[in-house]
């Protein structure tokens, strides 16, 4: 399988080491090798922790999306818009699978690229998109594919969770814990999209989708931040015997209609979600047959997040096609 | 799709209510309709939690495997040998597809099966063997597929789970603690398999075939089981901070062996596996790249172990393909 890669951050760097780690490990759990023919990033002058030896340098990304020696492209560019969607777009276009952590792209634009994928027969796979060191799409996509679901609950973000944590455990103020998390590595440059809750409300949007078989609809989830959050609420949190966490929360009413929010909510210690602490993701299901299932891991990193993308190539290698939420985009 | 069920035990009954529920769940999932042909059972006078008209009743279960008009076969019976084996080796040996739930026959015969499914290019599904609510397989093989496993720790079993738990919090011993769980119908009347650790070792031989690509190996996991364990062990790991646990345990040596065993071990309370109590399972896996990934949910019980036989279906249907335990059984 011939690949390209557009973007060459912590994440784009980490997928090429993967892929050319010095065993066969991919190749075997593949059935094929795996081939990065050509690359691009914005600076071709940055110093990266991997190796381009024989890979091809593009300086626009939207080429990539134009090579015919290519079968299936990676976007770790991010943004739901600009050169991200329109290489995603264009190699959906010529017929080219397309492997993407872009969780903006799915929640904004999931509809159209799905009905791409349907009339070009191409396969879209962001299992990356979403807590990345969690296989959670996979999980509720097939693993629980004969289970409905009746409520999800998640820690979906860990930057703000870290950040909880710190006010928490510190005792201090919500500027004082980002100085913190951003000395620490735990948070972007401009990390306003995670404290809005904008990051969380992507996420949950994607997971409602795969949950019910629909395109993601952005518009329809409520959405709160946690920079009104302050120490005083966490004390009265902990006199409550909880915590606070910011949560993505879908639930489905008994009529059928599903409910979307992202809201900082009391969550009682002897909750599995109260349990879920600094960087870390944690996402509750519960479903009509299967009872209850938490699941726990990191959520993004670099080695996570691109562990996720050689996933998604490894089921595309395999000859795995499903739609992107389940069934056909336009029912 | 056309599918014959052998066995319509507590599972087998939840399998066929759940594939003729009375909406399109399951066929939208499957992107086809999942029709059951013909079942099979040892009593033809019992009355059944499930409706079994329109489907042919088949009095050798064996019979099931020779249909013409079958494409799958559920194994639903148990055991590793008998009955069971017979109808997965001839339903094999005919090209049918297999899903079952059952761990003894996967654990003991895997290899030979997997060799009978790539020379008939049939496949063998066995998700609901282990840990029913939990789609732990699916997880390891192709969720965690780019990200090498170095160890994973287990409550395999919720019977044993459910005794220490007893004996913890009631001061109990182990013969008042199975009275207990067999008067609640968390034990069999015969639960020797669960207690000795066989059941827990059969499983995590399953689980070490999938994460390291080779068929189940049962004579090399050391086993030890729970009858041993007194109050006193309870009372003094609690003295020590922790509790008693069975658990299934895999570790891979940095010289790439892999050690399999059985125990019933401390595990302190701040362990994610001490907070799974009662009939619940829980599994710990550590792993390159991705860090730890902490799963737990219902262990067994017919509808959660009859969601996962579904859920291999519909992967089944969608053409989803994968050699049992990763790769050739012939490597």
């Amino acid at each position: 399988m011939r690949i390209a890669l557009a973007g060459l951050g912590t994440v784009g760097a980490a997928v090429l080491r993967l892929l050319h780690a010095p065993n066969d490990f991919i190749t075997a759990r593949a059935g094929q090798e795996l081939r990065v023919m050509a690359v691009s990033a914005r600076n071709s002058q940055k110093t990266r922790a991997c190796d381009l030896s024989g890979i091809d340098w593009v300086t626009d990304a939207r080429d990539l999306a134009l090579r015919g020696d290519v079968d299936v492209v990676i976007e770790v560019i991010g943004g739901a818009e600009g050169v991200a969607r329109d290489v995603v777009d264009s190699a959906m276009r010529t017929g080219k699978h397309v492997v993407t952590a872009n969780k903006a792209l799915i929640a904004k634009h999931g509809r159209a690229l799905a009905i791409l994928a349907e009339q070009s027969h191409a396969q879209l796979s962001f299992e990356a998109a979403v807590c990345g060191g969690l296989p959670i799409l996979k999980l509720v996509r097939e693993g629980l594919a004969a289970s409905p679901i009746i409520a999800l609950r998640g820690i979906l973000n860990g930057t703000c969770n870290f950040i909880l944590t710190q006010m928490e455990q510190k005792g201090v103020d919500f500027a004082t814990a980002l100085a913190a998390a951003q000395q620490q590595g735990y948070a972007e440059a401009d990390p306003a999209g995670d404290f809005d809750g904008h990051d969380t409300a992507h996420k949950t949007a994607i997971l409602t989708a795969l949950a019910f078989g629909h395109p993601p609809d952005l518009d329809a989830v409520f959405i709160e931040g946690i920079t009104a959050i302050t120490p005083l609420d966490m004390q009265d949190a902990a006199a409550r015997g909880g915590r606070i966490k910011l949560l993505g929360m879908i639930n489905r009413s008994a009529a059928g209609d599903v409910i979307q929010r992202v809201q900082p909510v009391f969550v009682p210690y002897d909750n599995r979600l109260a349990q879920v602490m600094g960087a870390m993701n944690g996402v509750e299901v519960v479903c009509e047959n299967s009872g209850g299932l938490f699941i726990q891991g990191a959520g993004a990193g670099g080695d996570a997040t691109a562990s996720a993308v050689v996933a998604d190539l490894i089921d595309l290698a395999r000859g795995h096609r499903y739609a992107p939420f389940g069934r056909s985009a336009r029912e």
